[in-house]
Protein backbone atom coordinates (compact mmCIF):
# COMPACT_ATOMS: atom_id res chain seq x y z
CA UNK A 1 0.00 0.00 0.00
CA UNK A 2 2.69 2.77 0.95
CA UNK A 3 5.23 1.09 -1.89
CA UNK A 4 2.12 1.64 -4.51
CA UNK A 5 0.97 5.54 -3.03
CA UNK A 6 5.11 5.80 -3.43
CA UNK A 7 5.24 4.63 -6.61
CA UNK A 8 2.47 6.91 -8.13
CA UNK A 9 4.11 9.93 -6.41
CA UNK A 10 7.20 9.11 -8.72
CA UNK A 11 5.02 8.90 -11.55
CA UNK A 12 3.66 12.09 -10.85
CA UNK A 13 6.62 14.28 -9.86
CA UNK A 14 8.03 12.51 -13.39
CA UNK A 15 5.51 14.22 -15.47
CA UNK A 16 5.50 17.04 -13.45
CA UNK A 17 9.17 17.27 -14.10
CA UNK A 18 8.76 16.53 -18.08
CA UNK A 19 6.13 19.38 -18.65
CA UNK A 20 8.72 21.53 -16.99
CA UNK A 21 11.54 20.22 -19.14
CA UNK A 22 9.03 20.88 -22.71
CA UNK A 23 8.06 24.30 -21.08
CA UNK A 24 5.53 26.86 -21.42
CA UNK A 25 6.11 27.53 -25.42
CA UNK A 26 4.95 30.82 -26.75
CA UNK A 27 7.89 33.07 -27.74
CA UNK A 28 10.31 32.00 -24.55
CA UNK A 29 12.10 30.65 -27.87
CA UNK A 30 11.40 32.98 -30.26
CA UNK A 31 13.28 31.29 -32.73
CA UNK A 32 12.47 27.75 -32.78
CA UNK A 33 10.72 26.34 -36.17
CA UNK A 34 7.25 26.45 -36.49
CA UNK A 35 6.94 22.61 -36.98
CA UNK A 36 9.21 21.88 -34.02
CA UNK A 37 7.09 24.12 -31.70
CA UNK A 38 4.60 21.98 -32.68
CA UNK A 39 5.40 19.08 -31.72
CA UNK A 40 6.58 19.98 -28.73
CA UNK A 41 3.23 21.49 -28.08
CA UNK A 42 1.68 17.99 -29.30
CA UNK A 43 4.15 16.41 -26.46
CA UNK A 44 3.17 18.73 -23.86
CA UNK A 45 -0.34 17.95 -24.47
CA UNK A 46 0.05 14.43 -23.67
CA UNK A 47 2.30 14.62 -20.64
CA UNK A 48 -0.88 16.82 -19.45
CA UNK A 49 -3.36 14.41 -20.31
CA UNK A 50 -1.57 11.89 -18.21
CA UNK A 51 -1.21 14.41 -15.32
CA UNK A 52 -4.71 14.78 -14.93
CA UNK A 53 -5.88 11.23 -15.67
CA UNK A 54 -3.00 10.16 -13.10
CA UNK A 55 -4.95 12.51 -10.60
CA UNK A 56 -8.20 10.65 -9.78
CA UNK A 57 -8.68 11.37 -6.06
CA UNK A 58 -11.40 13.47 -4.44
CA UNK A 59 -11.36 14.45 -1.07
CA UNK A 60 -12.11 17.45 1.08
CA UNK A 61 -8.99 19.75 1.32
CA UNK A 62 -8.16 21.94 4.47
CA UNK A 63 -6.37 25.60 2.96
CA UNK A 64 -4.95 27.78 4.77
CA UNK A 65 -4.25 31.48 3.07
CA UNK A 66 -2.29 32.92 5.39
CA UNK A 67 0.86 35.61 5.02
CA UNK A 68 0.81 39.71 6.04
CA UNK A 69 -0.45 40.26 2.08
CA UNK A 70 -3.63 41.13 0.60
CA UNK A 71 -5.67 38.61 -0.88
CA UNK A 72 -6.66 36.05 2.08
CA UNK A 73 -9.86 36.84 2.85
CA UNK A 74 -10.79 37.73 -0.95
CA UNK A 75 -9.59 34.79 -1.80
CA UNK A 76 -11.94 32.65 0.53
CA UNK A 77 -14.69 34.65 -1.03
CA UNK A 78 -13.75 33.63 -4.46
CA UNK A 79 -13.78 30.23 -3.28
CA UNK A 80 -17.07 30.79 -2.27
CA UNK A 81 -18.39 32.10 -5.25
CA UNK A 82 -16.40 29.45 -7.46
CA UNK A 83 -18.79 26.84 -4.63
CA UNK A 84 -21.88 28.75 -5.17
CA UNK A 85 -21.80 28.34 -8.49
CA UNK A 86 -22.10 24.83 -9.02
CA UNK A 87 -25.38 25.11 -6.28
CA UNK A 88 -23.51 23.81 -3.08
CA UNK A 89 -23.73 25.07 0.37
CA UNK A 90 -21.13 27.58 1.62
CA UNK A 91 -20.78 28.66 5.43
CA UNK A 92 -18.71 31.46 6.38
CA UNK A 93 -18.32 32.04 10.05
CA UNK A 94 -15.80 35.46 10.91
CA UNK A 95 -13.83 35.27 14.22
CA UNK A 96 -12.84 38.67 13.91
CA UNK A 97 -15.34 41.45 12.52
CA UNK A 98 -13.79 44.03 10.78
CA UNK A 99 -12.22 41.82 8.32
CA UNK A 100 -15.55 40.92 6.43
CA UNK A 101 -17.58 44.47 5.65
CA UNK A 102 -20.25 45.20 3.63
CA UNK A 103 -19.26 44.87 -0.16
CA UNK A 104 -19.48 41.37 -0.38
CA UNK A 105 -22.42 41.01 2.10
CA UNK A 106 -24.35 42.63 0.02
CA UNK A 107 -23.34 40.70 -2.85
CA UNK A 108 -23.82 37.38 -1.18
CA UNK A 109 -26.84 37.56 -0.10
CA UNK A 110 -28.48 37.37 -3.42
CA UNK A 111 -27.59 33.61 -3.30
CA UNK A 112 -30.25 32.70 -0.38
CA UNK A 113 -29.97 30.27 1.47
CA UNK A 114 -27.12 28.41 0.03
CA UNK A 115 -24.96 30.62 1.87
CA UNK A 116 -24.91 31.29 5.78
CA UNK A 117 -22.86 34.12 7.34
CA UNK A 118 -22.03 34.73 11.03
CA UNK A 119 -19.99 37.99 11.89
CA UNK A 120 -19.71 36.18 15.78
CA UNK A 121 -16.68 38.67 16.99
CA UNK A 122 -17.34 42.08 18.10
CA UNK A 123 -14.54 44.01 16.72
CA UNK A 124 -10.32 44.10 16.64
CA UNK A 125 -8.74 43.97 20.08
CA UNK A 126 -8.39 47.41 20.20
CA UNK A 127 -12.48 47.43 19.80
CA UNK A 128 -13.38 45.55 22.60
CA UNK A 129 -10.26 46.34 24.83
CA UNK A 130 -11.81 43.37 27.02
CA UNK A 131 -9.92 40.01 25.88
CA UNK A 132 -11.94 37.17 28.10
CA UNK A 133 -14.89 38.30 26.61
CA UNK A 134 -13.52 38.60 23.04
CA UNK A 135 -12.60 34.51 24.01
CA UNK A 136 -16.02 33.76 25.24
CA UNK A 137 -17.18 34.74 21.62
CA UNK A 138 -14.29 33.20 19.65
CA UNK A 139 -15.47 30.21 21.69
CA UNK A 140 -19.07 30.85 20.06
CA UNK A 141 -18.28 31.39 16.59
CA UNK A 142 -16.12 27.64 16.78
CA UNK A 143 -19.36 26.17 18.66
CA UNK A 144 -21.53 27.59 15.10
CA UNK A 145 -18.45 26.57 12.91
CA UNK A 146 -18.55 23.06 14.21
CA UNK A 147 -22.46 22.79 13.45
CA UNK A 148 -21.37 23.62 9.68
CA UNK A 149 -18.34 21.46 9.71
CA UNK A 150 -19.99 18.22 10.35
CA UNK A 151 -23.20 19.07 8.60
CA UNK A 152 -22.41 16.95 5.03
CA UNK A 153 -24.69 19.79 3.23
CA UNK A 154 -22.07 22.23 3.30
CA UNK A 155 -19.30 21.91 0.41
CA UNK A 156 -17.65 24.74 1.85
CA UNK A 157 -16.38 26.19 5.38
CA UNK A 158 -14.50 29.03 5.58
CA UNK A 159 -13.30 30.09 8.88
CA UNK A 160 -12.15 33.74 8.14
CA UNK A 161 -9.12 35.29 10.38
CA UNK A 162 -9.50 32.03 12.87
CA UNK A 163 -5.59 31.86 12.60
CA UNK A 164 -5.32 34.92 14.26
CA UNK A 165 -7.89 33.78 17.41
CA UNK A 166 -5.43 31.08 17.34
CA UNK A 167 -2.48 33.21 17.29
CA UNK A 168 -3.99 35.37 20.04
CA UNK A 169 -4.78 32.44 22.48
CA UNK A 170 -8.87 32.97 21.98
CA UNK A 171 -9.15 29.12 20.85
CA UNK A 172 -6.62 26.27 21.27
CA UNK A 173 -4.76 25.24 18.50
CA UNK A 174 -5.49 21.36 18.97
CA UNK A 175 -9.40 22.31 19.29
CA UNK A 176 -9.27 23.40 15.90
CA UNK A 177 -7.68 20.76 14.71
CA UNK A 178 -10.02 18.06 16.13
CA UNK A 179 -13.17 19.79 14.65
CA UNK A 180 -11.42 19.60 11.31
CA UNK A 181 -11.03 15.78 11.93
CA UNK A 182 -15.23 15.82 12.54
CA UNK A 183 -16.39 16.84 9.05
CA UNK A 184 -17.17 14.57 6.20
CA UNK A 185 -15.13 13.70 3.66
CA UNK A 186 -15.70 15.67 0.98
CA UNK A 187 -15.82 19.38 2.79
CA UNK A 188 -12.98 21.69 1.69
CA UNK A 189 -12.18 23.72 5.30
CA UNK A 190 -10.43 27.32 4.02
CA UNK A 191 -8.65 29.09 7.73
CA UNK A 192 -7.61 32.60 6.73
CA UNK A 193 -5.56 35.22 8.87
CA UNK A 194 -1.63 36.06 9.49
CA UNK A 195 0.26 34.01 11.12
CA UNK A 196 -0.73 30.40 10.62
CA UNK A 197 0.39 28.17 13.48
CA UNK A 198 3.18 25.60 11.52
CA UNK A 199 1.48 22.51 12.54
CA UNK A 200 -2.06 23.85 11.23
CA UNK A 201 0.21 23.77 8.17
CA UNK A 202 1.69 20.90 8.55
CA UNK A 203 -1.90 19.21 8.81
CA UNK A 204 -3.28 21.25 5.63
CA UNK A 205 -3.43 20.09 2.25
CA UNK A 206 -2.51 23.38 0.06
CA UNK A 207 -1.11 26.38 2.06
CA UNK A 208 -0.54 30.10 0.22
CA UNK A 209 1.25 32.12 2.15
CA UNK A 210 0.60 35.26 0.80
CA UNK A 211 3.46 38.33 0.73
CA UNK A 212 3.45 41.98 0.48
CA UNK A 213 5.79 42.43 -2.49
CA UNK A 214 5.12 46.06 -2.93
CA UNK A 215 3.03 48.32 -1.41
CA UNK A 216 3.36 51.83 -2.53
CA UNK A 217 -0.09 52.60 -1.81
CA UNK A 218 0.54 52.34 2.25
CA UNK A 219 2.94 55.06 1.96
CA UNK A 220 0.83 57.28 -0.01
CA UNK A 221 -1.75 57.76 2.26
CA UNK A 222 -4.45 56.45 0.27
CA UNK A 223 -7.91 55.06 2.54
CA UNK A 224 -9.66 52.55 2.76
CA UNK A 225 -11.62 51.85 -0.50
CA UNK A 226 -15.22 50.41 -1.24
CA UNK A 227 -14.31 47.07 -3.81
CA UNK A 228 -10.79 47.15 -2.27
CA UNK A 229 -11.06 46.31 1.83
CA UNK A 230 -14.97 46.88 2.23
CA UNK B 1 5.39 69.76 -2.21
CA UNK B 2 7.68 66.34 -2.16
CA UNK B 3 8.71 67.70 1.55
CA UNK B 4 5.24 67.53 2.82
CA UNK B 5 4.58 64.30 0.89
CA UNK B 6 7.84 63.18 2.95
CA UNK B 7 6.74 64.48 5.80
CA UNK B 8 3.43 62.73 5.87
CA UNK B 9 4.85 59.32 4.82
CA UNK B 10 7.12 59.78 7.89
CA UNK B 11 4.24 60.48 10.27
CA UNK B 12 2.39 57.33 9.03
CA UNK B 13 5.58 55.03 9.30
CA UNK B 14 5.28 56.37 12.68
CA UNK B 15 2.15 55.42 13.28
CA UNK B 16 2.64 52.27 11.65
CA UNK B 17 5.80 51.54 14.13
CA UNK B 18 3.63 52.90 17.21
CA UNK B 19 0.95 50.49 16.49
CA UNK B 20 3.16 47.43 16.14
CA UNK B 21 4.83 48.28 19.47
CA UNK B 22 1.53 48.29 21.15
CA UNK B 23 0.83 45.15 19.96
CA UNK B 24 -2.13 42.59 19.03
CA UNK B 25 -3.45 42.25 22.13
CA UNK B 26 -5.45 39.15 23.06
CA UNK B 27 -3.48 37.21 25.49
CA UNK B 28 0.10 37.40 23.65
CA UNK B 29 1.27 38.38 27.10
CA UNK B 30 -1.09 36.17 29.10
CA UNK B 31 0.05 37.49 32.41
CA UNK B 32 -0.50 42.08 31.88
CA UNK B 33 -3.16 42.69 34.40
CA UNK B 34 -6.87 43.63 32.96
CA UNK B 35 -6.55 47.45 33.65
CA UNK B 36 -3.53 48.03 31.68
CA UNK B 37 -4.51 46.05 29.18
CA UNK B 38 -7.05 47.80 28.57
CA UNK B 39 -5.11 51.34 28.71
CA UNK B 40 -2.80 49.71 26.25
CA UNK B 41 -6.06 48.60 23.99
CA UNK B 42 -6.89 52.26 24.23
CA UNK B 43 -3.75 53.32 22.86
CA UNK B 44 -3.84 51.69 19.68
CA UNK B 45 -7.29 52.27 19.56
CA UNK B 46 -6.17 56.15 19.27
CA UNK B 47 -2.93 54.85 17.57
CA UNK B 48 -5.60 53.09 14.72
CA UNK B 49 -8.07 56.40 14.52
CA UNK B 50 -5.05 58.80 13.65
CA UNK B 51 -3.46 55.93 10.89
CA UNK B 52 -7.41 55.93 9.59
CA UNK B 53 -7.61 59.59 9.44
CA UNK B 54 -4.18 60.88 7.88
CA UNK B 55 -4.60 57.66 5.17
CA UNK B 56 -7.28 60.19 3.24
CA UNK B 57 -6.73 59.76 -0.26
CA UNK B 58 -8.83 58.00 -2.62
CA UNK B 59 -6.97 56.35 -5.87
CA UNK B 60 -7.45 53.93 -8.84
CA UNK B 61 -4.90 51.45 -7.88
CA UNK B 62 -2.88 49.05 -9.99
CA UNK B 63 -2.99 45.65 -7.94
CA UNK B 64 -1.05 42.86 -9.51
CA UNK B 65 -1.50 39.03 -7.71
CA UNK B 66 1.36 36.91 -8.73
CA UNK B 67 3.30 33.78 -7.52
CA UNK B 68 3.65 30.23 -8.22
CA UNK B 69 0.47 29.45 -5.26
CA UNK B 70 -3.04 29.58 -5.55
CA UNK B 71 -5.42 32.35 -4.67
CA UNK B 72 -4.47 34.40 -7.39
CA UNK B 73 -7.38 34.37 -10.02
CA UNK B 74 -9.69 33.58 -6.88
CA UNK B 75 -8.89 36.91 -5.17
CA UNK B 76 -9.46 38.76 -8.26
CA UNK B 77 -13.00 37.05 -8.07
CA UNK B 78 -13.32 37.93 -4.24
CA UNK B 79 -12.34 41.51 -5.32
CA UNK B 80 -15.36 41.40 -8.21
CA UNK B 81 -17.89 40.70 -5.65
CA UNK B 82 -16.72 43.37 -3.23
CA UNK B 83 -17.27 45.70 -6.10
CA UNK B 84 -20.52 44.43 -7.21
CA UNK B 85 -21.52 44.27 -3.70
CA UNK B 86 -20.92 48.76 -3.92
CA UNK B 87 -23.41 48.22 -7.18
CA UNK B 88 -20.17 49.21 -9.52
CA UNK B 89 -19.48 47.86 -12.68
CA UNK B 90 -16.66 45.34 -12.97
CA UNK B 91 -15.57 43.38 -16.20
CA UNK B 92 -13.38 40.90 -16.58
CA UNK B 93 -11.39 39.78 -19.68
CA UNK B 94 -9.58 36.45 -19.64
CA UNK B 95 -6.22 36.07 -22.05
CA UNK B 96 -6.15 32.29 -21.18
CA UNK B 97 -8.86 30.18 -21.14
CA UNK B 98 -8.83 27.28 -18.52
CA UNK B 99 -7.97 29.91 -16.09
CA UNK B 100 -11.72 30.98 -15.17
CA UNK B 101 -14.45 28.03 -15.52
CA UNK B 102 -18.22 27.06 -14.88
CA UNK B 103 -18.49 27.63 -11.36
CA UNK B 104 -17.77 31.13 -11.06
CA UNK B 105 -18.88 31.90 -14.42
CA UNK B 106 -22.19 30.57 -13.72
CA UNK B 107 -22.57 32.09 -10.69
CA UNK B 108 -21.64 35.41 -11.17
CA UNK B 109 -24.23 35.43 -14.21
CA UNK B 110 -26.96 36.44 -11.55
CA UNK B 111 -25.59 39.82 -11.19
CA UNK B 112 -26.49 40.43 -14.82
CA UNK B 113 -25.38 43.51 -16.68
CA UNK B 114 -22.97 44.97 -13.47
CA UNK B 115 -20.53 42.15 -14.79
CA UNK B 116 -18.88 41.85 -17.98
CA UNK B 117 -17.00 38.87 -18.48
CA UNK B 118 -14.55 37.96 -22.08
CA UNK B 119 -13.22 34.49 -22.54
CA UNK B 120 -11.32 35.72 -25.60
CA UNK B 121 -7.93 33.14 -25.08
CA UNK B 122 -8.59 29.96 -27.01
CA UNK B 123 -6.66 27.68 -24.41
CA UNK B 124 -3.26 26.79 -23.59
CA UNK B 125 -0.34 26.89 -25.31
CA UNK B 126 -0.47 23.30 -25.88
CA UNK B 127 -4.01 23.17 -26.66
CA UNK B 128 -3.88 25.60 -29.23
CA UNK B 129 -0.23 24.52 -30.47
CA UNK B 130 0.06 27.48 -32.69
CA UNK B 131 1.57 30.95 -31.04
CA UNK B 132 0.76 33.30 -33.60
CA UNK B 133 -2.90 32.64 -33.40
CA UNK B 134 -2.69 33.13 -29.52
CA UNK B 135 -0.64 36.14 -30.02
CA UNK B 136 -3.44 37.38 -32.68
CA UNK B 137 -6.28 36.53 -29.36
CA UNK B 138 -4.39 38.24 -26.84
CA UNK B 139 -4.41 41.44 -29.13
CA UNK B 140 -7.57 41.08 -29.79
CA UNK B 141 -8.50 40.37 -25.72
CA UNK B 142 -6.49 43.71 -25.04
CA UNK B 143 -8.61 46.05 -27.25
CA UNK B 144 -11.71 44.70 -25.48
CA UNK B 145 -9.47 45.46 -22.43
CA UNK B 146 -8.66 49.00 -23.10
CA UNK B 147 -12.47 49.58 -23.53
CA UNK B 148 -13.09 48.85 -20.16
CA UNK B 149 -10.05 50.52 -18.96
CA UNK B 150 -11.26 53.56 -20.16
CA UNK B 151 -14.95 53.89 -19.24
CA UNK B 152 -15.56 55.34 -16.09
CA UNK B 153 -18.35 53.56 -15.17
CA UNK B 154 -16.01 50.61 -14.60
CA UNK B 155 -14.89 50.27 -11.09
CA UNK B 156 -12.98 47.84 -11.91
CA UNK B 157 -11.29 46.05 -14.48
CA UNK B 158 -9.81 42.72 -14.22
CA UNK B 159 -6.85 41.46 -16.38
CA UNK B 160 -6.65 37.35 -15.84
CA UNK B 161 -3.51 36.15 -16.75
CA UNK B 162 -2.15 38.72 -18.33
CA UNK B 163 1.19 38.27 -16.77
CA UNK B 164 1.73 35.16 -18.79
CA UNK B 165 0.01 36.50 -21.71
CA UNK B 166 3.04 39.01 -20.93
CA UNK B 167 5.86 36.33 -20.47
CA UNK B 168 5.19 34.10 -23.21
CA UNK B 169 6.00 37.25 -25.62
CA UNK B 170 1.90 37.63 -26.73
CA UNK B 171 1.78 41.25 -26.18
CA UNK B 172 4.45 43.69 -24.74
CA UNK B 173 4.69 45.19 -21.34
CA UNK B 174 4.62 48.56 -23.02
CA UNK B 175 1.34 48.33 -24.92
CA UNK B 176 -0.07 47.13 -21.08
CA UNK B 177 1.38 49.80 -18.93
CA UNK B 178 -0.02 52.40 -21.73
CA UNK B 179 -3.10 50.93 -21.41
CA UNK B 180 -3.06 51.75 -17.90
CA UNK B 181 -2.50 55.26 -17.81
CA UNK B 182 -5.37 55.64 -20.23
CA UNK B 183 -8.31 54.73 -17.35
CA UNK B 184 -9.86 57.13 -15.32
CA UNK B 185 -8.20 58.63 -12.16
CA UNK B 186 -10.56 55.62 -9.95
CA UNK B 187 -10.37 53.33 -11.75
CA UNK B 188 -8.65 49.98 -9.99
CA UNK B 189 -7.09 47.18 -12.11
CA UNK B 190 -6.11 44.03 -11.26
CA UNK B 191 -3.61 41.67 -13.34
CA UNK B 192 -3.27 38.33 -12.38
CA UNK B 193 -1.14 35.13 -13.48
CA UNK B 194 2.19 34.17 -12.33
CA UNK B 195 5.93 35.64 -13.39
CA UNK B 196 4.49 39.15 -13.18
CA UNK B 197 7.09 41.54 -14.87
CA UNK B 198 9.19 43.47 -12.98
CA UNK B 199 8.67 46.79 -14.46
CA UNK B 200 4.93 45.99 -13.93
CA UNK B 201 5.34 45.82 -10.42
CA UNK B 202 7.80 48.80 -9.86
CA UNK B 203 4.68 50.14 -11.24
CA UNK B 204 1.87 49.07 -9.32
CA UNK B 205 0.26 50.33 -6.45
CA UNK B 206 -0.38 46.89 -4.25
CA UNK B 207 1.16 43.68 -5.64
CA UNK B 208 1.21 40.43 -3.29
CA UNK B 209 2.99 37.36 -4.01
CA UNK B 210 1.32 34.11 -3.69
CA UNK B 211 3.40 31.34 -2.71
CA UNK B 212 2.85 27.34 -1.86
CA UNK B 213 4.10 26.71 1.31
CA UNK B 214 2.82 22.97 1.70
CA UNK B 215 0.85 21.14 -0.75
CA UNK B 216 0.91 17.70 -0.12
CA UNK B 217 -2.71 17.68 -1.87
CA UNK B 218 -0.52 17.56 -4.90
CA UNK B 219 1.55 14.82 -4.54
CA UNK B 220 -1.63 12.62 -3.49
CA UNK B 221 -2.82 12.53 -6.52
CA UNK B 222 -5.76 14.50 -5.79
CA UNK B 223 -7.57 15.78 -8.78
CA UNK B 224 -8.80 18.94 -9.96
CA UNK B 225 -12.38 19.80 -7.66
CA UNK B 226 -15.24 21.75 -8.16
CA UNK B 227 -15.35 24.83 -5.96
CA UNK B 228 -11.55 24.55 -5.66
CA UNK B 229 -10.07 24.87 -9.25
CA UNK B 230 -13.08 25.71 -11.03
Amino acid sequence: MISNQNNKENILKDLDKKSIEIGMGGFLEPDIKEDLYKNKMKKRKEVQGKRVQKRSLEKGLVIVFTGHGKGKTTAALGMAIRTLGHNERVAIVQFIKGGWEPGEAKALRIFGDLLKWHALGEGFTWETQDRSRDKELVSKAWETALIYLKNKEYKLVILDEINIAIKLGYISLNRVLDGLKERPLLTHVVLTGRNAHQELISNADLVTEMSLLHHPFKEQGIKAQKGIEF
